[in-house]
C-alpha cells in the first residue's frame, strides 16, 4: 500500500511527522510513503535520518494550511497546499490513502471536494476510537457535522458498524445512541426520531445510553451528532489529562512520596498506554470515495505511524467500497432516507 | 434555618438519607430538619439512632415517587408524595428549603408548579458543581432544559454567576460558553447567537471553550443547554469511574503489587475526595421562587449532609431573591429578551 502523508500538518510538523513516516518503514514491510509538502524542508529533515530511500518519495507542495486558516479561505487561496496535493494523489490513484495531522476542517472539506462522497451517503462523518475499561469503542460523528438530521445519524450508525467489523474485527458490533437516558422518550427531537430509524435498521442497535455508560466497554459503536461528539471527545480528553495531573500531584505530595512514585511508574505507564490517543493513530473520514485519515494536531511520531497503519488497512480492505455497497444494497432504507430528506 | 428533606428519595433511602440528616445535626448547630415521608418508616429508622429530637421533626407523606415514574403521571397521581409535601412546606413558609435525592425530573416539575419561577426568569436551570485541577466550576444547565433558546442560556449565565459569587464566594466569576472551539464562528446556531448575547451582558464573559479546557480550573461558570450539560456531566462521571477502575487494576496487576497498593492508598483517597460528588452535595434549581436542592440518586449520608448545608446557605443568603432582582434590574436586558422571545 502507498500512503500519502501530509508532512507539514500537525503541531510538531515536519520533524515529528517525518519521524513517524520513517518509523512506519521500520515496522511495516508492505507500506510505501509519499511525503507531501515543501521539498527543500522535507529533504533537509530527511538528510539527518536513516531510512530505505526506495520506499519513500516526495510530492512537492508550496503552501501550508495553518491551524487558524478558515476552511473556505484555505480551499480558495491555498490550491498548492500539502493537504490538497496529498488528497489529489489519492484521487489520481497515485496513493491508496492520505493521512494528515493538520487542520481537520480543511482536510475534510478538501476530501469532500476532491474525492466526493459515495453516491448513497449524504454526509461523511469522522469515526474516532476511544478507550474503555475493556475494548475501545468507535465514536461517530466525532465532529464533522454540527447540524444533523435523523437519517444522517442512521448512516453514521451503519458506517460505524462496518468500520468496527472490518478494521477492529468485531463480530456483530453493538450500536448505541447517545441521549439523556435509556428510555426512547429521553433526549431531544433528533435522538427520538433517530431512535425509531435505528430500531428498524439492519444493525445491532441496542438502545439509548447516557454518557455514564460509554466507558464500560459494553458497546462498540456510539452514535451522535458532531456537536455532541466533539463535546464527548474533548471533555474526555480534558478530564483524563486533569485526572492524571491530579493523581501525580497527590502521589508526589503524599506520604508515600518518592518510593510510591517509583513503584507506581509501571502502573501509570500501562494506564497511560491504555488511554493514549497515540495507540489508535487516527480517525477515518467515513462516507467519502477513498481513504482519508485525520490525526490529532498533537500527534507524536507513534501516532503518525499508527495512523498510516490504519490508512493502509483501510485501503487494503476497501472499507469505503463496502460502505457504499452496504448502504446502496439496502434499497428500501435508501428510499426511506430520500423520503425523509424531501 | 429549617430544611425539609425528602427522606424517601434516593437509591439508599430512607436509611442513608436519615443518616445524612442526623450527621447534619451533629455538624451544624443552626440547622433544623423536617424529614418528609412515611411516618412509621421514618420513626422505625430513627429509633435506632442517637440525635437531638428537638431539632428534627417528621412531616407525613403516604406516597413515594419511584425512579421510573413519568413526571407527568407522578404529579397527577401522587399528590401525597414526599417530594410534593416537602416543596409545599417551602411554599407555606414552614421550611426554608427542600432537599431531595429522588427523581430529579419530578422534583423539578413539582418545584416549578408549586413554587413557580421568578417573574423575570423564563426557564429554571440545574447548576451543578464539578471538580477541576484547582477550584471546582459551576455547570449550568446540567440537564433541566433539553431544548434551549439563546435568551435562556443568557439567563443561565447570569444565574450561574450569582450562585458562584454568593455561595462559592468567587469575585467576578469567569463565564464561558461550551462550543466546538474558541472562535465565535464555531459551534451551532444556538451557541453563535448566545455568544452575541453573552458578550453584551453584564457578566464576566470570557468567550467560548471546548470540553478540553473545562477541567483546567481557569473558569468559574460553564454555560450550555441541558442536553449538552447532561452529556458533559454523565460522560465525566463515567470516565472518572472507568479511569479509577483501570488504575486500580493496573496497580493490583503490576510489579509493584500489594506494596504499591498500600503506598498509593492515601493518594487515591485524596484523589477520590477531590473528584467526589459527595463533597459538593447537591445541585440547586436556579430561577424558582425558593430554595430547592437536587441530589444525586446515589447520594451517601455525607452527600445528603452537604446538600442540606448548601440548602441552608442558599436560603440564608436568599439567592433566589438576588437572582430575581439582578435579572429584573437589568431592564434593558429584560426588554431585549422579550424582543428575542417574540
Amino acid at each position: 500500500m502507498k500512503i500519502a502523508l501530509d508532512a507539514m500538518g500537525g503541531d510538531y510538523a515536519p520533524a515529528v511527522t517525518i519521524e513517524g513516516a520513517i518509523e512506519t518503514l521500520h515496522d511495516f514491510d508492505d507500506i510505501e510513503i509519499i511525503l507531501v509538502g515543501d521539498e527543500s524542508v522535507i529533504e533537509r529533515e530527511l538528510d539527518s535520518k536513516r531510512y530505505s530511500p526506495q520506499r519513500i518519495s516526495i510530492k512537492h507542495a508550496s503552501q501550508v494550511v495553518m491551524m487558524d486558516d478558515s476552511p473556505s479561505l484555505a480551499i480558495r487561496k491555498k490550491k498548492d497546499s500539502s493537504i490538497r496535493r496529498g488528497i489529489e494523489l489519492v484521487k489520481a490513484g497515485d496513493a491508496d490513502g492520505f493521512v494528515s495531522a493538520g487542520h481537520s476542517g480543511v482536510v475534510m472539506a478538501t476530501a469532500l471536494m476532491i474525492l466526493g462522497t459515495s453516491e448513497v451517503v449524504d454526509r461523511p462523518a469522522i469515526a474516532t476510537i476511544m478507550p474503555t475499561l475493556n475494548e475501545p469503542f468507535v465514536l461517530i460523528d466525532a465532529g464533522a457535522n454540527i447540524l444533523c438530521k435523523p437519517h444522517n445519524l442512521l448512516q453514521f450508525a451503519i458506517m460505524g458498524s462496518i468500520y468496527c467489523r472490518t478494521i477492529l474485527g468485531r463480530v456483530n458490533p453493538k450500536v448505541v445512541l447517545i441521549s439523556t437516558g435509556e428510555e426512547d422518550t429521553k433526549g431531544n427531537e433528533l435522538t427520538k426520531e433517530t431512535f425509531k430509524l435505528l430500531r428498524e435498521a439492519d444493525i445491532n442497535f441496542v438502545g439509548n445510553v447516557d454518557g455514564k455508560d460509554i466507558f464500560t466497554g459494553d458497546f462498540d459503536v456510539i452514535v451522535c451528532d458532531g456537536f455532541t461528539g466533539n463535546v464527548i471527545l474533548k471533555t474526555s480528553e480534558g478530564l483524563a489529562d486533569a485526572l492524571v495531573k491530579m493523581l501525580k500531584r497527590e502521589i508526589a505530595g503524599g506520604t508515600a512520596g518518592r518510593i510510591g512514585c517509583l513503584l507506581m511508574k509501571p502502573a501509570l505507564k500501562a494506564f497511560k498506554k491504555k488511554t493514549d490517543y497515540d495507540e489508535y493513530g487516527g480517525a477515518p473520514l467515513l462516507g467519502i470515495n477513498g481513504t482519508c485519515i485525520i490525526s490529532h494536531g498533537r500527534s507524536t511520531a507513534k501516532a503518525i505511524k499508527n495512523a498510516i497503519r490504519v490508512a493502509s488497512d483501510f485501503a487494503q480492505k476497501q472499507v469505503y467500497n463496502i460502505i457504499s455497497s452496504v448502504i446502496a444494497k439496502d434499497l428500501s432504507l435508501h428510499e426511506r432516507m430520500h423520503v425523509v430528506k424531501k
